[in-house]
């Protein structure tokens, strides 16, 4: 069989699984996910040895430090997994549910009820947990998905896919509902992006290489971001202590995500005194800075070489590491245009005390999750409170921001007559 | 300039027009609305000119009668177009209210504020007003749009173009808010459809195959229908004569109509009986039956040459005239059967008097819009309480069904803190 064959025998083995699976019981699909807890907990030695021989080809590789480090499963880690699908498990069923229901002046009564959105393509990183939640969250919301892990992580998916073909079928429901697929090259991939007719959506994870190439190729809608170049703006009438914390907290709290601080707008009357507190810190946690102009005469004192003049292009980069880009500006508006100008709509913060500004900063900012006085390392769906999420979306529709299980269904009318006519 | 660079430069203007637009008040906004009523009736004699001009031109060119029909402006016409763009802007603003607003067991203060999507790119068929009712919408829910209207309509487009950009100058407005461009080709419309940069929203209305044409060609997502291949299956336990009456609905009130019904499925149980009285009916009105083996027997004697056994190729055909696909089936499971494998997701009508038959339908019927005892024809954003519609989506991310004002506007999330970090 072909690639291109293979990749519509198995769309057409999950579209198939679209119906059985939508209109399972809420009750039929949490047992699926607590087979899984349960099976994931039996089998913890398998999975461990597997994702050890995982890691060992990736070190044989020369991959990267994060990237171990996201590929590595530990006991903790597979604790957190059985604990998030059991979470999952936990959430109200985002199915059937009728929304708007009420009965129009014509008399027609009219509804839109909560469906699955179809059959899903998840595309993963090396995170092997990664495989795992996203079928929890496709299952729980009645969608078939089919996804592709991360090559690294090729022996640990493979044996975490079996144990969830295992709970689907002591659940009684279609093995097909969730195919962890073999880790496949780009030019297989395309021959999914071109289903259409079979697959509904795709959700990418990963390097934004991967997700332009996904997105380039794809005839299928794609939620996706792209990268998340987050600003922080600590206006003239913030707290110091609170932008300071703030600051710390999102380059330092894990500076390889996607929601990290990657650069800091200083309201000028605050520069001094907020800098010169913040460059000890920058230096004891290890944090380099490109700064403006402006920026670099506060800090280079004490930063000495960790601290050097940003470039134009330094504006616009997600580092995912122990960097920041530091500016200083001279009005909120001058704040405010920096972020439209390189923000990547995905996570903006101000750290404020006056009330308008919050209220224009929510308002004018456009992206995905707008803070006032938060940390960017906050805009996640489990503390956003839905719950979970399967990735954040920054294109605007269907979702934007983190997704959770609302963000996996769609709403069709329901429509109830008494023979009404148009005529 | 070549086409490209054109359309860049247009996909820019109007991507520059999303702030002003999108903070701009709602007063404002519907105070453009209303001024583009005062101008289409200052300026009747003019636009009725115009649209004689597009007329005689398409008459030339050998266009058929119902496309004729749909270019045609009347005085009439424009009263209804008046009144909807007034209509408009009566509903509600859609934009800035904050939905699922509440603070956190972690303190945070979470919500989700109702914002543009973007900038809209509108194809339009041949009607006149359809620019006009695009741009009224687009600019209610804060979004930019690029009008390419239907090249039949190019004057009454342009001279309606022209009065959307006075009205919008009047407000205050800029005029980039809404560009109707000239009628281009389709290469020229690829030039616009690859500028995922600039251009949120692809929204084509129109045949099949220009719908097909964008879809296939366009790095932007875009909501569509293809065709509404709608069905009505009277059930065992229907009423008869809501029966009769909801398929003459469906198939006469407007047969060119998308929500028009295409295929009838009748329980064996009432066959006889049904089709006995359809068949003088359709006779009557001149509609033809294409039948299935079993149907044939019960229409033949009354009509004659106007019933003909139906080929394969028929279940999946949109007839948009006076055409009507006829199928007995042995169940209810074979109708909801035949709907899963020849429905196009549109929409889909049941008639019964029994409660379960009718929960079943609505629950396992895939289509953005599902019917108990109501017409198909009923499947319209101003019938189904949304106010007024810009097209019904099918596909099911954003919007599944006909799409308002909420459906052209996206959520994003709002947080407020008091120092909240993440570690």
């Amino acid at each position: 069989m072909t690639d291109a064959l293979n990749a519509i025998s198995i769309a057409q083995k999950g579209r198939a699984a679209l119906s059985p699976i939508g209109e399972s019981g809420q009750d039929v699909r949490n047992q699926a996910l607590l087979h899984l807890v349960g099976l994931i907990d039996k089998n913890r030695a398998n999975i461990l040895a597997g994702n050890q021989n995982d890691l060992e080809n990736a070190l044989a590789d020369g991959v990267s430090s994060p990237i171990l480090d996201r590929l590595r499963l530990t006991d903790e880690r597979l604790n957190d997994l059985t604990y998030n699908i059991s979470k999952v498990a936990s959430l109200p069923d985002p199915l059937g549910e009728i929304e708007d229901f009420r009965t129009l002046e014509n008399g027609l009564t009219v509804g839109r009820m909560r469906v699955p959105l179809g059959l899903i393509l998840f595309i993963c990183e090396a995170r092997p947990g990664a495989v795992v939640e996203a079928a929890a969250m496709a299952l729980k919301s009645g969608n078939p998905i089919i996804i592709k892990p991360g090559k690294e992580a090729s022996l640990s998916s493979y044996i975490l896919g079996d144990l969830i073909s295992e709970a689907l079928d002591l659940a009684g429901l279609p093995k097909a509902a969730v195919q962890v697929i073999g880790s496949i090259e780009r030019d297989a991939l395309k021959d999914f992006l071109v289903l259409s007719d079979y697959i509904d959506l795709v959700i990418p994870r990963g390097g934004e290489g991967l997700i332009r190439f996904v997105a380039e190729n794809s005839r299928i809608p794609v939620l996706k971001h792209y990268k998340g170049v987050c600003h922080l703006y600590a206006d003239e009438y913030a707290s110091l202590d609170m932008a300071i914390s703030l600051i710390l907290d999102g380059k330092l709290s894990r500076c390889a995500a996607c929601n990290a601080l990657e650069c800091l707008l200083v309201h000028k009357d605050i520069a001094l005194e907020l800098l010169k507190r913040l460059a000890p810190e920058f230096v004891k946690n290890n944090v380099s800075v490109r700064a403006s102009e402006e920026a670099l005469p506060f800090l280079i004192e004490v930063m000495g070489k960790k601290v050097s003049l940003a470039q134009q292009a330094d504006w616009d980069k997600e580092y995912l590491d122990l960097i920041l880009n530091v500016k200083i500006v001279d009005s909120f508006a001058d704040a405010l245009e920096h972020i439209q100008r390189h923000g990547s709509n995905h996570t903006e913060a101000i750290v404020t005390k006056d009330l308008e500004r919050a209220r224009q900063f929510l308002r004018s900012v456009d992206a995905s999750c707008v803070m006032v006085n938060a940390s960017t390392r906050l805009n996640d769906g489990g503390v956003l409170g839905l719950g979970a999420e399967i990735g954040i979306s920054t294109s605007k529709l269907q979702a934007y921001g983190p997704m959770g299980l609302k963000e996996l269904t769609t709403r069709k009318f329901v429509v109830l007559g008494e023979g009404h006519t148009r005529s």
